[in-house]
């Protein structure tokens, strides 16, 4: 599929993206398709059992594919698991990506970032297990989603101090407080209990950012 | 031990507290100090191997204990673990607790609790991993843990607000995602690489939550 630049990296994870094992990338349509079942059936079969109790067998009974179609993509238990890992943080961000892009100033943008997420990860809670487990499972996938998504949001608000939107002082620390404040926030009003409306939580926080971040002067 | 009400808690969990298994509670100050080396012993043990790779004998012979001992105070491997857990809960809290009270203010009592709290992960890097594994292995202690760190925080801005040094309308949220940044800087900058002094780092914050939760008007 050929798609514009801006949303390549969008139609990936939609597909399952780069993530199967070296030499086996799909180059079908159709196997397209059938990875990312593989990966959503993993994401299930890893989110309700875990990565120990979790196996093979269980993820290609869910996803309806044979023992060999898993193979076909993947070398191991440990192999899918870590691009599961990948896989769900290329979702969230994919996910989150259309909300920063509409609003008019980076508050807002995080603002929308935030209810976006939150409402991800309701409607995918195996999130937590699933990242959370990697530290165990896979150190280096944990580590990865947690350095790769902090820069991301380092470079969105230095972009926005260039523009005097936040002031000019912000970097790696700011980021990461504001990744901490969204995960547990996901944590508590996605995982545990939907009580609060998602906009209403992302409000609270954008007043913290706008006047917590304001530019100096 | 005789303790004024306000530090019992603090000497509770040196002491290794009331964390043993129902029954099998200490009742002398040699007994109190055998339970502190086998909890000192299940951190190392556990933080090391984690939970399913870590033994009792591997926490006797760090411990320097028969195994006898271990069974004075403990039923199980699962008992134990989950003692930690609330062991290590205890002492994050206490060891932050006097950074609290020393401060003018509650947003510097924020302050210096962070740095405090940076410092003890340093020294403690093992908290990490064994709270994150209680996600798993024992996950009522897993939420125990955040639901009373974020009660507490929670608290600590409504006084802060009935004495006017913050805005009126703090409350879960603003409490979730200050334990969140917390939670996240200390991974960052505690157990990934410690590239940042932590009075830096609880500066930045500080300042952040100073504009952030200032009182309306």
């Amino acid at each position: 599929m050929v798609s514009a630049r801006g949303t390549q990296a969008t139609s990936q994870a939609e597909q399952g993206g780069d993530v199967a094992s070296a030499g086996k990338e799909p180059r079908t349509a159709r196997g397209r398709r059938t990875l990312r079942a593989i990966l959503d059936a993993a994401a299930a079969e890893f989110g309700e059992k875990g990565f120990h109790e979790g196996s093979i067998s269980g993820i290609t009974r869910r996803a309806g594919v044979a023992l060999g179609s898993f193979y076909t993509y993947f070398d191991s238990k440990d192999a899918v698991f870590r691009a599961l890992v990948r896989d769900m943080s290329d979702q969230v961000r994919d996910h989150v990506a259309p909300a920063l892009k509409g609003a008019p100033d980076q508050i807002a943008a995080e603002q929308a970032a935030l209810a976006a997420f939150i409402g991800f990860a309701r409607t995918h809670k195996e999130i937590y297990r699933i990242i959370d487990e990697a530290e165990f499972v896979d150190p280096e996938s944990f580590r990865l989603h947690y350095a790769t998504t902090a820069d991301r949001i380092a470079r969105r608000l230095q972009a926005a101090a260039a523009r005097g939107e936040v002031r000019s002082d912000v970097g790696e620390v700011h980021a990461w407080a504001i990744m901490g404040m969204n995960v547990f926030l996901g944590l508590r009003y996605s995982v545990w209990a939907e009580d609060a409306a998602p906009e209403a939580i992302a409000e609270t926080v954008a007043t913290l950012l706008a006047k917590g971040l304001a530019p100096e002067g």
